[in-house]
């Protein structure tokens, strides 16, 4: 008989985030799951860690019949030390990260710590999924992904995933979603980032903002196209970022130094 | 007459580190400097953004010819930050990181605050360069590594970059360099990542170290590779993580959800 699927959860909203609970509900019966979150919210911590700060990992009551542990630290150091403590010496079957609140299509990836868990599992060789619901409010509705959520991780745990390579699934907010396209990251920037204040004192300080420009918008290749049109996207990732195919370009550039 | 390159010089061991005086002195002349650090250390940031907390920019003490201002945020703040005040409107010619005082080569690349600011600037369409030098200390000795840095600036200022892609620049420590390698990032993976203590109450905490495994040692067409035997390293690398070589093997897999 196979052995029960040991399934990781983690996430950049904290352990008391409502999306936590929902991914867990979407996955029930999947696996053995134990959840591993930040103490507090880490939105935008990327691929951080902790590096000259001592961390601690304490139990919290279980959410259904999820184990569930809370890291005083980024998503990355959940996963590293959920590695070292609770899971040391045990085969992860999957890693999920999110529900998150709020997207992580187009060039959001790179700031993303729900994707940041995802990228440390990949390279630990665990089949790892970033899931993210494009509403910010934590009394969003997460009933009409959680379907989805949970045939894309079955699917993953029955066939895994190519080596090196990890998901990042996005899911419209606005109604139940048309289907699953699988495409790559809608190219874009942000403009307009900050907000400009003055304190008491009369020195400025600034709080990010900013709106993002799809700079490809007319490309049906894309997350950010599909998800307008109410489709759940698919994006395969890779944490090594090396161009292989640029490296005759860059001796050409380098050439003479 | 062309108009004088715009350098803008950032980096993740904060403005009073020595790496980023000896950057500054290593392209001196090359165009105008304009240096915007972080007011504190940020090492292991990665892309990291701050998303929640009012940001700082404030003028510190000329280094050479170089205006310099310390953010109170990650690297990626400083660029963002640098576009949004000093820089706002003005056409920047390379962003330049580091130098790191220790090794961004292999899966390092992900963790780095050092890169998090070139991702950062190659999105914003400006030709990026990290410089990493394989040594922690802050009384390393930059001297052999300066000529490379301004070969690679001069060569990158000259004739560009591929869009969407910029360099992760590695330098060996222990002597003269013996030349430069244009490869890709080497793989491995961190292990024994912890070291455990008890606090005086009797509660675990644990702090981050780590050994790095070469899961491909024998490659010459790594980064790892050439750093062991004296080469600086170039790894082209793309903020972008999308795996466009794996869309139809995603599909497969989740055919019939």
């Amino acid at each position: 008989m196979p052995e029960t699927p040991l399934i990781l959860i983690c996430n950049d909203d904290s352990v008391d985030a409502p999306g936590l609970r929902n991914l867990i509900e979407a996955v029930a019966g999947l696996g053995h799951i134990v959840a591993v979150a930040p103490a507090k919210p880490q939105s935008g911590k990327s691929s951080a860690i902790t590096v000259d700060k001592p961390l601690r990992i304490d139990r919290r009551p279980d959410i259904g019949e999820a184990e569930v542990y809370a890291v005083t630290g980024t998503p990355v150091d959940c996963v590293k030390l959920a590695m070292h403590t609770v899971l040391s010496g045990r085969k992860v079957s999957a890693l999920l990260s999110g529900i998150n609140h709020g997207s992580n299509a187009g060039n959001c990836v790179i700031y993303s710590g729900t994707m940041g868990a995802a990228f440390e599992a990949c390279m630990l060789g665990i089949p790892a999924i970033g899931f993210s619901l494009l509403h910010h409010s934590w009394k969003a509705d997460f009933s009409q992904c959680k379907p989805f959520v949970r045939s894309i991780t079955a699917a993953v745990i029955a066939r895994g995933l190519p080596k090196g390579i990890c998901l990042n699934v996005n899911i419209p907010a606005r109604c139940v979603p048309k289907g699953i396209k699988i495409v790559r990251a809608g190219e874009g920037y942000w403009t307009e980032e900050y907000v400009d204040y003055t304190d008491p004192q009369g020195r400025p300080f600034y709080l990010l903002t900013g709106r993002y420009i799809d700079t490809n918008p007319e490309s049906d290749q894309t997350d950010s196209y599909w998800l307008d049109r109410d489709y759940v996207t698919v994006v395969p990732v890779r944490p090594d970022p090396t161009a292989a195919d640029k490296l005759e370009e860059i001796r050409e550039i380098l050439a003479d130094r």
